[in-house]
C-alpha cells in the first residue's frame, strides 16, 4: 500500500496521463478525475479523463476549463475504482493489468495497480485528491475546488453519511475559500431531479404498502412504471432509499422488476434489523443497513415471499 | 446593537433565566434555546426553555440532560426571535416589553429587547450560541454540541443554503469533535419523513402539471388531500419547494386551499424570473426566489389565473 507522498512523487514524474473513472460515473469518480486532470495540466502535463459511460449532463460543469488534447498515454491512473472490472468492459480490455496508480477510498479495493494509495478513512476519493494539492505544489483554484467539493458532497449525501468526519467539514470550508460555490453545487446535486426521476418516484411511491404495524414498507418498481416514466438507470439508483425514510419503518423493501418475472430486491434496514441477514434468507447479502437478493415470480408472489422473510426476520429479532 | 462579549457579560451576571423560542419552533430556535439552557445550568444558574407551541417529537432529543426546575424568571432571553409577535400570543402577553436580551441572526430583527445581539452573517442563531461557549467559559459537551449542530444543519438545509459559510463548516467540524453525532442528526432531520408527510407529498406530486414547454410546474394541495393524508401544518411547510425541483422548471407554483374557494399561492422561481414580481401581479410579494399571493375561486379558476400571470411574467422576462 502506497502513501499520499509516494502517489504524489509518482505523479510529479509522470507524463501523458490518462485518468480512468468507474462505470456509471458518480460525482466522486468524476470530481476526483477532473480535479486531478486540471492539477496535472497546471503542472504542464498532458492529461485526460476517460470513462466507459458518458457522464450525466448534471456533471458537465466539472469539465469546465479542462484542455482537450489527443495523445497516447504513458501513465494510467484510476480514481475511485475499487476493482478493474468496475472500469467497464471496454476500458478494462484496453487498460486492465496496465494501471500504474490507483487512488481510492474503498475498503474493498483489491490493489490491482502498480502503486495503490488506498485510504478508507477518507469520506470520498476527492478528499484524497485534496491531500495531493500541496504535495504536488499546485495552487488551488475555483474550478479544482468545485470538482473536489462535488466529489465530497455527493459521496457523503451532502455531509449526511456516517463516513463524514470533522476533516470532511474542514476541507469543505477550505474549498469554499478557494472558490467552490458550495450552496450552488449542493442545490444542483440534491435539490434538482429530472422529470423522469420525478415521474418514477411518484409511481413507485404510489405503490408503497405498509405491513407489520407499519414497520415494513414495500415499494414496487415495475418495467411498466419505468417505461411510462422514461426513467434511466441514473433515475433508479436512489429509489430503494424511499421506503425506509418513512418514520417508524424498520425494513424498507423495493421490488424492482429486471425482466418479466424476475425481480431484484433491495432492502434498507434499521437496527435491530440486519439487511444482510434478511436477504440471506433468499441467498442474497449486503451489510447491516442495506442488502439485496433476487427472486422470480409475479409481483404478487415476490411481494409475498419477501413479506414472509421480513416477518421471520422480525420474529428472530424479537420485534413481532 | 450589542456585541457577543456584551451578551456574554450580561448572561454571566444573570440569574433565573427563561429562554423563549419562536412559534412553530424549528431546529434553530430549539437547538439554540436548549444549548443555552444547558450552558447556563452548567454555570450553576436556574434556566428553562419556553415555547408557545409544543415542539415536534423529532426535536425531543434536544432536551436530554436538561434539569427541569420550577422558578420565576428574573431574566428573560429570546433566541432566534426576530420580533416579539413571533413569540405567540400567550408568551407575548406575558413577556412582551420585558425581554432583557435577544440573540438572533435575522437581518429583519426589530431590536425589541434591552440588549440586542444580532448577527445576520451567522447562518443560524445556533452559530451565535457556539460563539458564547468560550465567552461564558463553559466546557462544550456532546449534548450542547448536538443542540448547536441541529440548529445549524436545519437552518442551512443540511449546509445547502447560500447562508452557509466556511465558518459554518468549521463549526460543524468542531461540534463533531465535541461529540455531536452529525450523521445521525442529519439523517433524523433530513432523511426521515412522517407517514402523513409521505402521503401528502405523493398526493401533491400526483397533481403536478407542466405548462409553457415544461418551464412551469403547478401543484395543488387541496383540503381533501390534506384530510386524506392526515397532514398537519408541519407536513405542509416544505411542499412549495417540490415543483421547482424538477429539472428545467423556472416557475414552481403551489396552490394550497386554505378554506373552500380560498387559495394561498406559493411561487418558487429561478432567474431570470422573479417570484416577488410574479406574485405582485395579484397583490402578493416576497423576494427573488420565493413569493406568495392569495386568490379566490375554484381550483380550476385559480390555476388558470396563475397560469395567466406566469405567462405574462415569462413574456416580460423574454422567455416565451
Amino acid at each position: 500500500m502506497a502513501t499520499a507522498k509516494q502517489a504524489a512523487d509518482f505523479l510529479k514524474n509522470a507524463r501523458d496521463v490518462y485518468i480512468l473513472s468507474h462505470v456509471y460515473p458518480d460525482g466522486d469518480t468524476l470530481g476526483s478525475a477532473f480535479a486531478l486532470c486540471r492539477m496535472l495540466q497546471k503542472m504542464g502535463k498532458r492529461a485526460k479523463v476517460l470513462c466507459e459511460h458518458t457522464p450525466s449532463p448534471r456533471y458537465a460543469f466539472l469539465q469546465e476549463g479542462i484542455l482537450e488534447e489527443d495523445f497516447s498515454p504513458e501513465t494510467v491512473v484510476c480514481v475511485d475504482v475499487a476493482d478493474e472490472s468496475l472500469l467497464g468492459s471496454r476500458l478494462q480490455s484496453r487498460f486492465g493489468g496496465k494501471i500504474h496508480l490507483c487512488i481510492d477510498h474503498h475498503a474493498s479495493n483489491v490493489e490491482y495497480a502498480g502503486l495503490n494509495w488506498i485510504d478508507s478513512r477518507a469520506a470520498a476519493t476527492a478528499e484524497m485528491i485534496w491531500e495531493l494539492l500541496p504535495l504536488l505544489e499546485v495552487q488551488g483554484d475555483p474550478q479544482i475546488a468545485a470538482c473536489i467539493f462535488t466529489g465530497i458532497t455527493t459521496d457523503t449525501g451532502c455531509f449526511r453519511y456516517s463516513s463524514t468526519t470533522p476533516r470532511t467539514y474542514r476541507i469543505a470550508a477550505d474549498l469554499m475559500e478557494q472558490g467552490a460555490k458550495a450552496g450552488e453545487i449542493n442545490r444542483a446535486m440534491f435539490d434538482t431531479k429530472t422529470r423522469s426521476l420525478m415521474e418514477i418516484e411518484r409511481r413507485a411511491t404510489d405503490s408503497m404498502e405498509f405491513f407489520y404495524e407499519d414497520r415494513c414498507a414495500v415499494m414496487a418498481v415495475t418495467l411498466e412504471m419505468i417505461r411510462l416514466s422514461g426513467a434511466g438507470e441514473d433515475d433508479l439508483e436512489g429509489l430503494p432509499a424511499i421506503p425506509r425514510q418513512v418514520e417508524g419503518v424498520l425494513a424498507g423493501v423495493t421490488l424492482r422488476e429486471k425482466k418479466p418475472g424476475e425481480f431484484k430486491i433491495s432492502v434498507r434496514a434499521q437496527a435491530p434489523l440486519n439487511a444482510a441477514e434478511l436477504c440471506a434468507i433468499y441467498g442474497g447479502g449486503g451489510h447491516d443497513t442495506a442488502g439485496g437478493c433476487s427472486l422470480s415470480g409475479s409481483l404478487q408472489q415476490v411481494r409475498e415471499k419477501m413479506l414472509e422473510a421480513v416477518g421471520r426476520h422480525f420474529r428472530e429479532k424479537g420485534i413481532l
